[in-house]
């Protein structure tokens, strides 16, 4: 396969975070984008337009065209949820590495079969949570692994919500039951989710209970819902998500030594520059009037967004593939097959009356 | 009665804390400290003598001495939580006026005994929820009232833990099943569980679940527990506390158009200036790349701490029952109460297998 030295992206889908990922692929050193699709070719011509896109990106009428492309590498595919199955693996199939947006599957066992298709065409899988690729969550990382700095995690809480109008809760994509029927908990609780499975290091947990009173809409999708997920230890990550309270984005982990408090983590208050509060030693005085320390503040800057960076990264694991003759990195795709399986946790113990869903087939892969 | 312009104290119990109360008696404009007792006479001379208190104080080496001097109008009760039914009666029925430290009670059918006490006695009750007091929870909740700049709460939830040592684990009185059996939950989450109610404008919680796997130590005293507090309408709060992660102090509210951050709201880090977070009407911009608007910081001064202003208005309270002729004010027991109902819940539901336990007498006085 010829292949030029950055890695040629096609898009399947014109969603409107296709817009961002267009101009993360301009940013990201190492990739181009060489190909755009929509169900209409019209659609497609005005998201080139729309996004000052060059000539040279090929523009189709249907998604199989892209698949059919000897130029394209790789697929961003930004589809409702329910679509994901069929064009990951026909992607697969068609040897393109795929780069798919989240919740990847409706479940984990169709993500397995979206996971088997990759194995078997030598393809690299990624999903598309942007903020683990920013520098922040690797440090952040760094100081909750140091046990003298932070000993161990023991609780974590995150929250993602955002208000959505009535237009939304009619219309929209990601509350249709035959589009995205995970709703607010494949939106957003999904990073969520993420957040508490990354600081605990992705480690196996024992138990997953739903909180009561989840909010659905008539078909049947969730509006807002949280969960508590427990570890065999003690230890234990809650959250909550929600399309019906205000943007709100927050992660809070609580060591035996430190505690980090983020109120955007999944998308930075600014793109170059970011921070979070770090805790350590804190406690009262013997006269406790006060704090005897302060958290202080960590500012991480960064030269690419995160989602150009999730691209640079993904296009070296294909570069590594198609140039080098690697193997397909296996830790990415692990931790979204993770993320998926306590999401299908959630909602089974919602649909069990929020009782506790003991997890199974942990490390399948 | 015959009673000088400020309310007099006497402090039944040296406690550790009621150095910080003799300090806010001080500060306060309208009390005084004039009696303090221990078991032992030794114990209260070095209590008296450590803290410079002035030669006017009395001291006595049994509480009950406290009780029957004249000129003590008021008592503060730092003493074991197991103690506090039998004291606050016995004050109540010397007619002392009440300042009792949480938790308040073992349950809540032994603080109706309290209450009735209080009641049958003509006595004020406040419990010693310091936050309560304090001018920036006067603020924030100025703004989660204000539907046109916060909307409706939706969500709350709060973390308070702090990291204790063998020595603590073995012999302090909060993990002896005898003195403190309500362990970390009173100690701490007596405060996440007012922080969630006073949110909600202590309106009737409909059921509380308690977290899975929370962590007793030999007694069955909790060390680390949680809990999701739900309304009928779906709202929810939820709360984490325990005795074995780092000094945390979290509470994070989100209204449909607001969200309210703190990372110290039991105790301000400073005690003459504090401050929270506020966003309101975040999103992201249509490329959605950062946040359209940030979270503001709003500073909050206060001339007294909160303690002393806590003080301040039992002493207020105090003096309308004295020198006015007044009933003693009902609200404040009346929130005691409810928190205490909710804290005895999140115990049922931990003895019961972690399951539901629907709330019921929220309004009985």
């Amino acid at each position: 396969m010829a292949r030029s030295e950055s890695v040629r992206f096609g898009i399947i889908g014109c969603a409107k975070i296709a817009r961002k990922f267009c101009r993360a692929i301009y940013l990201a050193p190492n990739a181009t984008l060489v190909a755009l699709s929509s169900r209409s070719i019209s659609k497609a011509r005005e998201f080139k337009s729309v996004n000052n896109l060059p000539d040279t990106v090929a523009i189709y009428g249907d998604y199989e065209s892209v698949l059919n492309d000897s130029c394209v590498d790789a697929v961003y595919i930004p589809l409702p949820t329910s679509l994901h199955l069929k064009w990951s693996v026909a992607a697969a199939e068609k040897k393109k590495h795929v780069l798919l947006e989240k919740p990847v599957a409706l479940s984990v066992d169709e993500f397995d079969v979206i996971l088997e298709a990759c194995a078997a065409n030598g393809v690299q899988f990624m999903d598309c949570t942007m903020w683990m690729h920013h520098p922040r969550t690797e440090k952040m990382k760094e100081i909750i692994s140091d046990p003298s700095r932070f000993g161990d995690v023991k609780m974590v809480h995150s929250t993602f919500t955002f208000l959505v109008d009535s237009h939304f809760l009619q219309d929209n994509i990601r509350v249709k039951s035959n589009l995205d029927s995970l709703g607010c908990l494949g939106d957003v609780g999904w990073y969520s989710i993420r957040s508490i499975l990354w600081a605990y290091n992705y480690r196996s947990p024992k138990t997953v209970i739903a909180n009561p009173n989840p909010i659905f809409n008539e078909s049947g999708v969730p509006l807002s819902c949280g969960a508590c997920i427990t570890w065999e230890d003690g230890n234990q990550g809650t959250f909550h998500c929600s399309f019906l309270a205000h943007f709100t984005m927050t992660l809070g982990i609580t060591g035996t030594r430190g505690t980090i408090h983020l109120n955007d983590f999944a998308l930075p208050f600014e793109e170059a520059s970011s921070f979070f509060s770090l805790a350590t030693d804190c406690g009262f005085p013997d006269l406790p009037t006060h704090w005897k320390s302060l958290p202080s503040k960590h500012v991480v800057n960064t030269d690419l967004p995160q989602e150009a960076r999730l691209i640079a990264e993904f296009s070296k694991l294909v570069t590594n593939i198609e140039d080098n003759g690697g193997k397909p990195e296996k830790e990415w795709p692990d931790i979204t097959r993770k993320t998926q399986l306590v999401l299908d946790a959630v909602l089974a113990s919602i649909r069990n009356d929020c009782t506790p869903i003991h997890i199974t087939g942990w490390d399948k892969y």
